[in-house]
């Protein structure tokens, strides 16, 4: 508990932060104006002698005095982990906890609790942002009070009857994209999945059952089935390939050109390739933000060819789907309505629950078809209208995962989730505008969205050293500054920043690139 | 803030349960006794003036003063929510909120706290003790603990790099399961998936990598494969078998006894007679804990089978797998060393979050060999020894769902886990006993684990009435009392409880039992 007297010379007002602890605000006296930083929103409210405000956990807050003088108590629970403020990131260090992990020693219930906030306390730092590692960065407050939701309700979206409030959240967040995609209502449907991976395994599986609907019962039999992603394609339809019996080499990897899109014109040299032999054309991913250029491939000319050849439609939007939000970025994924199905990853750039992932499809019934199955009457047995979402699903139990997506988007807005992105994009001009005045940087593609890769050549005293970008990377993460990520190509490593962070200022760009200029 | 003056002569301790808040104590004066209810253990502390102690949330707390007088002060964080605790369960009523739900109107976050308030409070209960429709019941403070940490740290599990601790504490999950199963140390090897059915589908995928591994590259090709599962099996082989290509035909169901066991001996006619035509029996699943009646198919006889014709043996032990921890219950489990692989969820008996499920095998290597695939440069650079988690799985980003049950038994130890499973397994001796005296009750078959099957014959008045038991199920449920599900066989629909909840006793069976005789 803490009492501040305030007097208006204050015009330093204070902002603050409190770690993991809820701040509870009284105003005994004056008038106070409290803005409250949730991440993708700022909220203002004036407050007079007798209110209370609370902020919550994970949020930034900033009092300001608007009258003469003022006093205010504030109450903080649970305690604050000031030490743990004090850092901005934290590299880990397993090595110093790696013996009290052991099961073989019980630990009483305050213990564990020590043993739990030491855990949180040497694990990497997401919520810096200094973290630009993975696609995603920020603890958000409206995430954090969604998942408390979640824990203490612990209900499975398998069936309606056992979650009917967060089965129709899950089915207004899944409608919702779908709209914004551009379906039309009676045709669109989705479900949450385990992740971008799990969006673009249904993807293929959705579209085997459309266009080979006897393998539900036969198994995969006949010719090959090929599949058409960019070279720069997630990972992940490889696994999809392999888990779904389709194999690596029904994968056929298309060019790109050299800012990292899809040739349209090879891809539809590849097709008819594919048609003179044996094999069957009948998947093509169009991937909205890859990895590591955050290159956009042309939905557009993609959606013609596959119309043309009768080929299934899947756009891998797992990171660049906000751009669906943003009025200046949405050009990028012009033709997405044309699109069979789409991947959508809430908790990258939007900040929800890892993980916050839905498969959408235009193709409404195609969901059930591919994975409905006989032998669950012990557990569904609605005589509803609606579908218990599980035979959606080949997961049964599972929770309501969409939640925070959802606590974001209702307090934010659709207009609040297209700012936020725009906002970022602004902070990308202005880096990659500082970047061009700095001779040691380079970047590597002009950014179409919010990955910014460049290379750092060494110092003038290191002129020959080789991987410099990737020593660079490996000092600001053992000097506990900065994690980002590096990648390569033929002409060697180049780091990738990622902009996602939701309280991201260019300062924080700025900072990371001096760093990694200073490094000898 | 409440604060509390104790004379010797309160002979009633005061046991209570704070909801959702934290309770903390201080003691001003006298000598107290504090007993904690973690729901799978006890603790029990005496304190001194001065001393204080934190009830987590979720747990139960009872004081008893030692002295001859004695003060305490109570201080509960945040509000105590008094309405939501006077109910014991509640029906969901979602039309009440349904429009607050649209994504369409945005509110500010006391508002959004607010909503997600109200949400909990009309979500189904799965806390009280008269929640028995899934295979799990409770919320653990453990669990609450572990789900706070995952929501504040944010780190995915695809790589060593960014979740050091995480990656740490499921390996030692996996390997400490893998040393009850009783597997040789350095050939036991698993991973987290999302759900029981994902560790069935990864099981599938891993059996087809050891006899078939030309098939990562090639895809599903020659003879037709077949898997054996009894008929009483998980439906999840099902949607298994066809997202993988295998196709629903490929499932070869297995007749079972009257108390819902795999006849082995049908089983080896089964499989000579595929030998018979061009198929290939390849897998065969012996489940541990059917969902219905929770019967164990007789694994030591199945495996010598197994071993006989060269077939994968997995054991489906999302819902019998705690009998590894109970030396009652082990043999139930007798011939599991010999399995190839075994499915464990630990979301359900033992109460963490929902999903916290483990895919475990005795081939060392076979994971990363069905699962690793190239393409992943940008994000997986590990250099160590220790093989980067995602590469284990299919899916990429991914949470620390292991976190909550390593929680748990890093609080009870392996002991407390096992004497867990017994003390239920008692409850259900007393409750099947009691229901033999009761003429208008009939066991459908004698249960060997943790479900009660059994029959509501109608009331005098109501004697040709059909369906009873489902009929009793549903009043039970509109009239919020409890909520058990059904099933049916020849004879007709029978109610299934399930005995999981951590503060369950058997007055809780009784109760509903007395509720469901009084229907009318």
């Amino acid at each position: 508990v803490v009492s501040i007297a305030w007097t208006k010379s204050h015009d330093n007002a204070i902002l603050h932060h409190h770690g993991w602890s809820q701040c509870a605000v009284l105003i005994e006296e004056g008038l106070f104006e409290n803005k409250v930083d949730l991440g993708f929103k700022n909220e203002t409210r004036v407050l007079e002698p007798g209110q209370t405000f609370n902020t919550p956990v994970g949020a930034l807050h900033q009092m300001k005095c608007l009258s003469t003088r003022g006093r205010t108590l504030h109450v903080y629970t649970p305690k604050i982990q000031s030490e743990v403020e004090t850092k901005l990131f934290f590299s880990s260090s397993l090595k110093t906890i790696e013996n009290d992990l052991s099961l073989s020693a019980s630990v009483k219930i305050e213990d564990l609790k020590n043993l739990l906030t030491t855990i949180r306390d040497q694990s990497i730092t997401t919520r810096s942002p200094f973290f630009m590692n993975q696609l995603f960065a920020g603890i958000l407050p409206q995430t954090l009070q969604a998942e408390e939701i979640i824990s203490q309700t612990k209900t499975t979206l398998a069936t309606i009857e056992a979650s009917p409030v967060f089965s129709k959240i899950e089915s207004l967040v899944v409608d919702a994209l779908g709209e914004l995609i551009g379906w039309e209502e009676n045709a669109r449907d989705g479900v949450s999945v385990p992740g971008g991976s799990a969006a673009n395994f249904m993807a293929l599986h959705c579209a085997r059952q459309k266009f080979f609907p006897e393998m539900k019962a036969k198994g995969m039999r006949g010719p090959a089935l090929k599949i058409f992603v960019s070279a720069e394609a997630h990972y992940s339809f490889k696994k999809a390939a392999v888990a779904l019996g389709f194999g690596t080499e029904s994968i056929v990897p298309v060019p790109v050109d050299e800012t990292g899109k899809m040739c349209a014109n090879q891809l539809e040299i590849l097709i008819q390739e594919t048609i003179q032999t044996e094999a069957i054309p009948f998947f093509v991913c169009a991937t909205a933000g890859t990895t590591v250029l955050g290159a956009f491939d042309p939905i557009d000319k993609i959606a013609v060819i596959c119309e043309k050849y009768h080929i299934w439609l899947h756009v891998d939007a797992a990171w660049g789907g906000p751009a669906l939000f943003s009025k200046k970025l949405f050009p990028l994924l012009s033709g997405i309505s044309l699109a069979d199905s789409v991947a959508f990853d809430a908790h990258k750039l939007f900040g929800a629950s890892l993980t916050c992932s839905f498969f959408l499809t235009r193709h409404r019934d195609l969901l059930l078809a591919a994975n409905d199955v006989s032998g669950g009457d012990y557990l569904f047995h609605s005589e509803d209208t609606e579908v218990d979402r599980g035979k959606l699903s080949w997961q049964c139990g599972r929770g309501a995962d969409s939640l925070s997506f959802w606590a974001i988007w209702k307090n934010v807005g659709t207009t609040g989730l297209g700012e936020f992105v725009d906002r970022l994009i602004n902070i990308r001009e202005q880096a990659t505008a500082w970047i061009k005045t700095e001779p040691r940087l380079e970047i590597v593609a002009h950014p179409t969205y919010l990955n910014i890769c460049l290379r750092v050549q060494p110092p003038l005293a290191q002129a020959h050293a080789k991987n410099w970008s990737k020593l660079v990377r490996e000092k600001l993460k053992t000097q506990n500054l900065a994690m980002v990520n590096y990648s390569s190509n033929e002409e060697g490593d180049f780091l990738r920043l990622i902009l996602a962070h939701p309280q991201l200022q260019f300062d924080h760009v700025k900072q990371i690139l001096q760093w990694a200029l200073e490094v000898e």
